[in-house]
């Protein structure tokens, strides 16, 4: 691992609109108010982070291939992805990098549907429920988990 | 509500080959002759269509994001997406839009895995099995709920 | 198939009901409103429509049986038999008659034992969840097939 | 709420063994030193901390249900019985507070009947997979989720 | 069965809270006054009750061992352990004495776990969803069974 | 609600056969024995009682909807339509009346398929397995709840 | 049972169309032929038969009820029923009598939800797949089994 | 076919034991006695018929191959094959010949793994429950067969 | 029973290779050696064995049915066919005799299509997962039920 | 392994009232008369037993964790706990000890709820269906075990 | 592995009716002159062939069993023993050998207990659906295994 | 077809990565590899090839679309989307053309949610396990297939 952990946070399908729809579910605050604040929070612990969302599968994937030449880690909220992706798992697995699977409502007391997680299995761990705040739990799991 | 209500439409993947490819079961009817034919019975009824048909879930998952800022309704054939798209649902429940489904073939007589849908149980109601009329029965059903 | 076609209009058990009972689900429409609307619709694109309407499975089953010497297609919204009843899937696929099956509410976002349906599997095509509009939805439908 | 919140920290069964048993699985970190790790973050943080390990599930209730007269918070590793036990379940919905549901191991990536939790579907939120960080992350999730 | 009959009444997890949690779905009233109510209807009927709660699966099974020595029927409560308690059930069955369930709320209207029952197999009877008057029409059956 | 509360009796089909045939399953008592006895114990508190036997499910329909102009309350044993009547069911929620379920045996110590209710997720409460006493206690049960 | 053996011979939904419709899967034969074939099959064995059809569950329950202070056997295509009917089980059960049940077609190689037959696990036998036939071997099974 | 109809009677594994064990399941005719029963029954109606028993799956299907070249009709009794063996049924099919399928008890109101048959989807028609007479009435629904 | 227990000891499918293949599962010890092992335990016991292992089921069974003249008991080890033979379930019940299941490996423990056995709910007993100890115990097993 | 093999011996819920009830599933035989056997039979074999037999799933692990410190391997009969605790096995597997597994009444043989084991899949092997001769039998198996 | 690989190609139960029968699923080809084709393309490649096919699963073992002394693959097709046969899977398993699994009709398309294979699991890989094709390329597939 | 069969050879998601990533499962060999070895034995058998990789799923399907024009068939190894896509099922069943199904790995040996294929069911055949190998299998199987 490089001096300086670099991370790669990588947002799933629809989390563009965070903050700006369905609040009662997702929270108030915006996409990039999580980045900022994730930005901060690396910055205070000497790490560096990357940030990118899409709505497309596949770009999830080129990035992830991508990653795997500069990255020590990934922090991932695979939104509805999470439930029905065998490609975008592949590609986590195959980039060889330790994940860390994020959700901001409490998958678990949602639709049964959003119980089975393709990603949870090859997963660090899973942190679920907290609203922005499960970004910046995530980001001092993935880092503590770097250091070990 | 805007005076002139406004219409997207959506066809998912694949159907860009209406009436080019197994029309015993979808039918003679291009894609282009449905919108000719949509076009003109929103006309008739005062209301504005626009058109977008894509293979890439992505695609179509920003297409309804981007749709927030104008459309009053959402008309959408998932296609194969119907079966297995979380995302596009969570898309479309975001949008905060009312939303048709529509079916050119009946799905309830064909495959076990096309019983289920993750649409359904968000849409306002579903159409399925009339060939290119389900559209023409979607824009009327949808124009109708908008007026209450 | 006679000149004027001929279209028997069936609803199922409770749906006498219509209008006066739970109007949040099923809307403030009585059934009587209904069947001068469709008689009416019916009349414009030259059809001649009758209504039945019975509580007893036997009931529905004798009447599509007595409806075969005349009818060109029917209209069915069989109630909670939908999701029961294999006779009356028997009698509307032994009447050798185009059928189009309509629910007021959109069965597919209520309790799982709707989501199955005896019905949908022999039908024409399905529209559910447009309150009395599927009605009118669907004798357009049934009426267009007819015409092909 | 208090001032100063004050959390209940429960340990489930088999959790006194951690550190002494199966290292590979749990981490070599002893209960003992993660109590002293979580009580100093609880103190950086202004709040104050029990702590609670039993192998009966009896005792847990009754335990849960004593500090509904102080406690603010629960945050709970409720080992085994995550994946049986209703009562459980009971007793942490009757007591009304807020809980957070922690595990050391990634219990996603384990036996299938890890994969079922009763204590999920309650929870403010999960937190799986990071050894003894599991108890640091998760204390600071629920702090945070108090102070909102 | 000696002259007066003697009913051992069982209270299971959680239920020591009635009346002061959640009485949205489990009433207002609380143990110790549906213990006077049912001892009083007993004594109307020429019959002598015990009680005994506890949150311990193990205690439970004590006592309904300890009552085989003096008691003519039980009418138990069993809580969240209803759903999951093998044991439970094979101490009931053991004693060789009558058992009625009961159940404030209609557990047959909660969750779907909720709905599989390993008591209801083995009892004489069971009563679900009245609140406290459950109990009272419980003695009553278990009574009546007792008298035939 | 009325003075004197006004309960339907509902008795679905082959219960007319009551203390005729299979008394070891069904109990001796006759089903005039069973309504003479709730007759007299209605009058004792008050209240008035009618009674309707069919073994046809759409009778039953029609009763059910005809007993809403007059009737406080049903109390229901659905014979061996509990375990398949869809509309059955709408037909008691249609009424808004509140519902007590009744059966002799115990459901639930019978064949799997007796274990699923459809009227039970709509009632007030259920009682099972008390023979013809299971009547005497759904009534009380029933005018207890009309009363709060 | 009396010298000669009296055997009602019970006709469900939608078999009063034998003959006319779907002769690919029912075969030619009308039901009146069939019932004078089965007739005189009695006659030659000693046998007398009556015959009741109806698309009325009801109906079927009540003859039923009433043959039992009559007939020594019943055999019955319950049609459509077969596959839902609890109460048709219940009745038949309840009469004491052997039942043979016959199919014209073979329900075991037609739709899935045909495989599931409530009748055979309380009848004597089952023949399915012969045609009208079926019915002459049936008569034969039930008298047969009426010697012994 | 040729003008004397010939038969294959095939006894599955374990019939040997017919009438020897068992009796108040399987009845106490030997094998030997039905071959007798069913041989004159054949004779009467100017069919011929071979006999084969073996407990060898292989045994069965090399002599269904060599029946080919000479029968007309196979009356198939599997045993317990019936619910396991893929390859019988192959070789069935195979044959080309119609084939029908007795059981001496109704396995229908047995376990539930022999409630699934790989036969009865290939078979013309299936006879269950009625003893020996099971393979008298399976010889006359066979030669029925051929006759058309 | 005779004075001298006779046991027949059954080795299923693929046994002859024990000891000689995959020893990390099912031990190094031959079946050679295995039922050197079980005679002496038997002479000890005063009690004679006789050995038979085939891979053809129909062998097995013509051995089972052949045993019911001169055993009395027998102690199985049914393979592969635990999991898949009704046939076997069927002679071993058809026989009479007391059977004891054993298996060298512990099946609980291995791939999911082994949990099911068609031969454990006919036996007396089951022992599992001692290696060739398992027969040892099943021989004490066998001789300890025949004594009683 | 210490020279002398010492075995804790466990007994889970209900297992007090072995010989008192239902000796027709459990045999007559006291769980003391079961201990002295079991103490006789492994002094004759040069080991140690201990005994312990509790109604509470907490003081099992209790005391399992306890013997750690002391056991060479445990003889476990969790009696219901066998199908419903994972708490049981967590502590069986972090004990490091081997484990036997054995039941008096055949599970494979009783209601289905009893065929899935929570422990078979981590022990040494499993015993079942014997009486009191199971635990002779695990006691021998383990200390075979031991020995190799 | 000796220089000149020797496979051992094995065709299951009815696979020597090839080419004569149902030749619309399974192609013209007899399965002698699809060993012809296997016999000279193994020559090209310097391998050389033995053949075997037998009705009965235990000759197929027992072949098996007796290849392990000369062959160095396996090439089989297993028939209707593909859905149903453990001991197979148990005898490849044990034979240490590579196998390569070949279907000429693609399984995948067919009658959904074709889906299961006990086979593919243990199998290097599996070639599905290309008539007497797949022998061909299942050798070249085998042999290249074998080279690496 | 064109006399030079031309093939499109579709490789999808993360299989770009193929030789560079988790060798021990998908071997060594790139896809940069696969494709010259491919091209080569095309042209030895007169063939022509194109290739096209992509990460995403609608990239796929837009080719699949443009190849109807040009191709004679398809080779493609869907990665992932083999067990999670309708859409490219629909795309291939749409384009009319010969599919051949690849896989590096035997995917009926991993993870259970790979036995399922969306895309067998529609495919001429399916080759799995043989790495690299695989497609040139596929492609001899396709162009085999193209020659009939």
């Amino acid at each position: 691992m490089s001096e300086t952990p670099r991370i790669l946070v990588i947002h799933g399908p629809n989390l563009n609109l965070l903050g700006t729809r369905e609040p009662e579910i997702y929270g108030a605050t915006t996409l990039e108010e999580i980045n900022t604040e994730v930005t901060s929070a690396a910055k205070e612990q000497g790490a560096e982070v990357e940030f990118f969302q899409s709505n497309h599968e596949g770009a999830l994937i080129d990035r992830i291939q991508e990653a795997v030449s500069w990255a020590d880690g990934l922090l991932i909220n695979p939104g509805g992805l999470t439930h029905t992706s065998v490609t975008l798992r592949d590609a986590l697995l195959a980039s060889g990098l330790p994940v860390v699977e994020v959700h901001c409502s409490n998958v678990f007391s949602r639709e049964e549907f959003r119980q089975r997680s393709y990603i949870s299995g090859i997963a660090v761990g899973v942190i679920s429920g907290f609203g922005p705040t499960s970004y910046w739990l995530g980001l001092h799991a993935l880092l503590d988990h770097l250091e070990r």
